[in-house]
């Protein structure tokens, strides 16, 4: 059986008159789209455009649910209950399931965005909340969750597919964890190293932690990021080691 | 044929920590709910709660989308394009689309809120944008606008169901708008007036102006008030008082 | 040298359309009024209105900035670094001391509100960061936190005067913090209990853990709430047993 | 006597996440920097670092409030009271007079931004309330606004000092308003026909409508853009223009 390999990115995270990320070149090179709900970026004008965007592309389209900062893009944790979890993953859901009906198009995934998904990857009560928002909103959807962590086994747990993200370009913990961004090592910058760590986790379904430990993790897709000229290079190396490897690249 | 009329009332409109109107006791006197989707009032929070209470009751779940200004509850023209106009629309009735799919209950209606009414019963183009988005979103969906506007005669060209809205206790100008509510003589405060005003319409189709200008109009659903237990008794007389003239009172 | 003590509330705290609390009540009962700025409630004229109705009070007016968190009335931590609290706290006090200026009132302290409260009181660098905001905006302001925790020994140790803060109707854990208010045993309900916990604190220096342990504690200031019949009650019965005992009540 | 202009700039429009604008670059060629205030853009982070990034420049700083509209960028006319207009001109002012205080720098002057500038140049109680707004909080500011319009006459009205803006690259109507940016004809793209304009402006007072009426206008500041490669270019040949023709360029 031919291995095979989704490569994810967050789009549409532009807001009013701010644009960000290059969302026009990164799509032609990804095989999913995690679009931004208007919690943590984006906004009704922007979603639309970038459903729209996705669907010229052919491109997987999916929900990127955030916490309600854009101050702080989402990525600072904030101290909700799961009731609200769960509310705020089925509001964001149900306004990108507008844009993508009146696209005709089909929503097909959902991953949680920064510290959504951060506190998800750790605690087992938001995983949940996360999960049955997803599985009562549409049990068909497919739940992108850090591999080896509380998203996955609780996503499973309700009842969804799953699939398991890794990252090219972070490193790992001895746990299966990201290295934390506020910790000087949290990224991998030579681009090599980063091909390689791939490589290894789509062939082998093998990384190796920062301190050297071999994890096991199974890798349905690899997330990659859009802004800057620089990223897209390394999406378009990645893409290539990956197809000379034989593997395909294709969405969940 | 037996005459019949709906009774509407915003519901869903408190905020966080903000509690506003008395839903759980104007919800047994009304037949449909229009439900605040997070722009002008309510949050996800409040959306899901007001979806079940509206389901408790078997009233009629309707989306009531207004312009993003929580501050002015909706009730502040904001210069938007039609196109902005269009997706906050969508954004809206797919957030609320989303808690009535995990209840189980269908959305039946639309009601723009606040200025974004006012604007679409006098601007056509306004008024064609929020149709449109209806119409986009889901054809099957019954459109309330204020009855003799723009907002009929667009929806009803874009293809859609509609409900000509009139009220018992605000004034109408010679042209069938509603008197501004900056001016003094907006509200009707006499009950009996208020009254006397909802069965005239009901009964014969007419209103008379504030200028002593009689106006046909259809009535098909009276918009009613929950804030204040002076509400609840007028709504409480006012259902009393159509039933007596063998009218009955059911959801469009 | 005869006993005194401040009582302090806080106020302005509605939003837009929705109202909040009972301020015009509590104020002629109250000596310091902690004013929201717009982040976790109040808006531009709320401010304008509560600072003018305090003035007429001649109630000793504060500042009370909170988390950017509307939704969550700012009661929901957020994990913020040191430096965004600082500025956060510059702008809030900036706010409101617009709102002063053109009301020809001195600001005479700040409390900081909810969540932020309870980090300031557990955490060294927040506190640091609260304290050092306000001494660089007015190092004449007064800083009101919660006796015996980080938000005093910050304070003083930036150089602001301090007040410290206890509370007749909440719990004490055996260090000196308040139980949680997600813990059922948070609050004292029974009235009588809470008028001995206020007496014993400001005449002996003195509160009882919850678990029985006698902690000394300085207290400066009273927090009472406005919102509610009950809480005016219990405001007024409060003030009556204080005077009872020949303590002055007066601002800090 | 030495004819002499001053070089304004909006800055300090990024937001959270999101940037704006190359502030660091134009700064070193203007002589004032409007900054905004949180409203329409900008937050507290961005608001320390901008009046620190001018204070460093040694450029004249004021604020640039604005409209809360963050989606819109301040750029939609919102249909607010005077009143409303006031408190949130007070709370702006405020609020960036905090980060004044703390860097030890001067607030000088006031600009209201996008919509807010707009409605103010054509309706008389929405420039009467800005303007009282800025005199209350501090008579000595300068005011910054449309050369021959209600934003300058109402400013002299309430007793501040005023300084006409004029633009080099926006058209203008034959009443003295700039030509609409929904309009095709609204700006000037030609650079020379940009800066012929400009010193027209300076040197002779006067600047020609669109429709080629010559119109007499006060120049003390004029208006330029740090954004793009573009701006900063066109930014520094009109300073050399403006100084070959012997023209002092300093601040208010």
């Amino acid at each position: 059986m031919k291995l095979k390999i989704d490569l994810n990115c967050d789009l549409g995270e532009a807001f009013g008159n701010y644009t960000f990320g290059g969302d026009q070149h990164i799509l032609p090179l990804i095989t999913s789209a995690n679009i931004a709900c208007g919690y943590h970026a984006g906004d009704e004008d922007v979603m639309n455009e970038t459903v729209q965007l996705a669907k010229k592309n052919n491109i997987s389209i999916g929900a990127h649910p955030g916490l309600p900062d854009l101050k702080g893009f989402g990525r600072r944790k904030m101290d909700l209950t799961p009731n609200e979890i769960y509310n705020l993953v089925i509001y964001q859901l149900g306004a990108l399931s507008g844009f993508c009906k009146i696209n005709h198009v089909k929503m097909m995934h959902v991953k949680p965005h920064g510290a959504l998904y951060q506190m998800g990857a750790r605690n087992k009560e938001i995983a949940h909340a996360i999960a049955q928002a997803v599985f009562d909103f549409d049990s068909n959807l497919i739940f992108v969750g850090l591999a080896n962590t509380l998203l996955i086994s609780e996503a499973e747990l309700v009842g969804l597919k799953v699939a398991s993200e890794v990252f090219a370009d972070r490193r790992y913990e001895d746990d299966g964890q990201l290295v934390s961004r506020k910790k000087t090592d949290a990224t991998i910058t030579n681009t090599d190293e980063a091909i390689q760590q791939a490589l290894k986790m789509v062939l082998e379904n093998k990384v190796v932690s920062k301190n050297g430990k071999i994890i096991d993790l199974k890798a349905d897709t690899i997330c990659v990021h859009g802004d800057g000229k620089h990223a897209l290079e390394f999406v378009t190396q990645i893409r290539n080691e990956l197809m000379k490897e034989g593997i395909d690249i294709q969405s969940l």
